[in-house]
């Protein structure tokens, strides 16, 4: 099988072609070559594998790449919600047109590859009419709020009628917020979703901008990964139907979050957390799904972390065995 | 004010620049000038009316037009839903990527035009884990299974996103099935909703592909440009948020089409209709919407036809008085 990740050399991407060249399979057929492709480098534990071969450079010059025949095409690569809303051209360019290149380079390659699509709980927003259910659903009506979920929301649609005409074999999964990351607070709102776990544990204060008790749905790397994978060997019928599918999300309040992060860590560790509320962040959170349920998921096979004690026990397993996790990541950790 | 319309030549598009031009105003604002794009050349009594000036050719060609700077447009240039079954690429560019160019060519512009886009009912269809409601609703969450509808809810979350950016001040509303459209029998698998009346009263004999219990949402085509006009003229407060809304159409099955032909013909032009279904068109519309309600069209004071016998007598007098319609059409009325 001759796979592709687009994204391929960012934190999920890398982790997902890791777990790919792991297994040496999907469904069943081994996995002969696989084609990173990504704005940027991959990383060199990928790189060094014979199997891969790194193609770096922005996605809307790869159209011939595109064209050469895929077996299986997990589309990760974006330009994630902060940048859509800074720079708009930028987040059409990068997340519309892009995707609508692989599309049509996959079209005219002749083989209707299967193809995951990474979209995002970010396609769910309150609208005017359209309040925001306490649960997002994998039928609640979309309304995105930002122009990244808008392009999420866009490309969807375009899997799906590329599917509906057999020129893909295309799924879209909504990915929910991914914690714990690696790395440096960030600009995004959503940063310290992550940070008020990684910064403790790394013996680092952290600041967190909302209340204890915002709620949203939260997946770890590993589970989100384990679901692309499942939906990408998920049957057209077991899928259920060409319409986008929540993956599982743990719907979790940040007290929750706190209390997991004490039992896993002790109080000294959560007393690093302090609570500064941040008028810009908690509006934008405000806006995001509290929650979500994923029954086409949950029907493949497919759940959420049982409790938030097992994401941050990942995340430590993850700085004591991965590569890309800095050495001092667990110094706050007696 | 300078107005622009998009597929301005078109059946619907030429009676909006009609009506547009009888009223000379919008909002209050005396109308100047009247620009009208399309494919194909404008109606010649519109192009003599000096407020018009009318530009042929291909939507993706225009985009000095589109930059020139509007303070209204109305968007109804579109490759029909057969069109774009047949060919993919031509939907995807006389849709999406038109639009596009549209919508960035305004937001270019400096000026945050207003903007309807003309939407469609097609956005909805039936789809595995989400089938079609008896009434689809403002807020039923769209599936479509054409291109056609595919690009239209496409096209429908830019305009809220653009709107949402302050690009540009845009609604969309979606049409519901226009009949009775004037001219011969075509392709198109709604062709029939208006050739079971159009034939009759023109003396011709008309088959019927459906059962008599098929329904549908139909307005007239007076009813329809109404409705777009008011919701272009319509506060931002009183369309009521940034998603598409439905605009008012008439639940009516085939038998009531024609009890009403009945009525307003007599038995001898009802006669002249045939029952003899097509599998083909048959399988196509059973998975169209079978009524529609349009909550928030009507708090802006739009409401559908009462009876299926209005729209009739609009045809007739649409016949009697409006350029465009053939001598023959009520050749078959006494």
């Amino acid at each position: 099988m001759r796979i592709l990740i687009t994204g391929g050399a960012g934190f999920l991407g890398a982790r997902l072609a890791r777990e790919i060249l792991k297994r040496g399979q999907l469904n069943g057929q081994s996995v002969s070559e696989l084609v990173i492709a990504d704005l940027f480098p991959a990383p060199a534990d990928l790189l060094s594998d014979p199997r891969v071969k790194g193609h770096a450079g922005p996605m809307l010059e790869q159209g011939n790449l595109f064209k050469s025949g895929f077996d299986g095409v997990f589309h990760l690569a974006s330009a994630v919600s902060g940048e859509c809303e800074l720079d708009f051209d930028l987040g059409l360019r990068s997340n519309v047109d892009s995707s609508r290149l692989l599309l049509d380079s996959i079209r005219a390659s002749g083989k209707a590859s299967r193809l995951v699509f990474a979209s995002s709980v970010a396609v769910f927003g309150p609208d005017i009419g359209n309040p925001m259910p306490d649960l997002v659903t994998d039928t609640t009506l979309p309304t995105p709020q930002t122009s990244y979920g808008t392009h999420k929301l866009m490309i969807e649609h375009m899997v799906s009628d590329y599917t509906r005409k057999g020129y893909i074999d295309g799924r879209s999964a909504r990915l929910m917020t991914v914690a714990v990351r690696p790395g440096k607070p960030n600009g995004a709102a959503s940063s310290f979703f992550s940070g008020i776990i990684r910064e403790p544990l790394a013996g680092v204060d952290a600041v967190c901008p909302v209340d204890a008790s915002v709620s949203h749905p939260l997946s770890s790397p590993g589970n989100t990964i384990h679901g692309l994978i499942t939906v990408f060997e998920a049957s057209r019928e077991a899928v259920g139907g060409r319409m986008a599918l929540n993956l599982p999300g743990l719907n979790v309040t940040v007290g929750q979050m706190l209390d997991a992060l004490e039992k896993v860590a002790g109080p000294a560790v959560r007393a690093r957390v302090k609570f500064e509320r941040d008028e810009r962040v908690a509006g934008i959170v405000a806006n995001w799904s509290r929650g979500s349920t994923s029954e086409r998921a949950n029907a493949l096979g497919l759940k959420a972390e049982s409790n938030f004690e097992a994401i941050i026990a990942q995340y430590i397993e993850d700085c004591q065995t991965r590569p890309g996790y800095p050495a001092d990541a667990l110094k706050g950790l007696n």
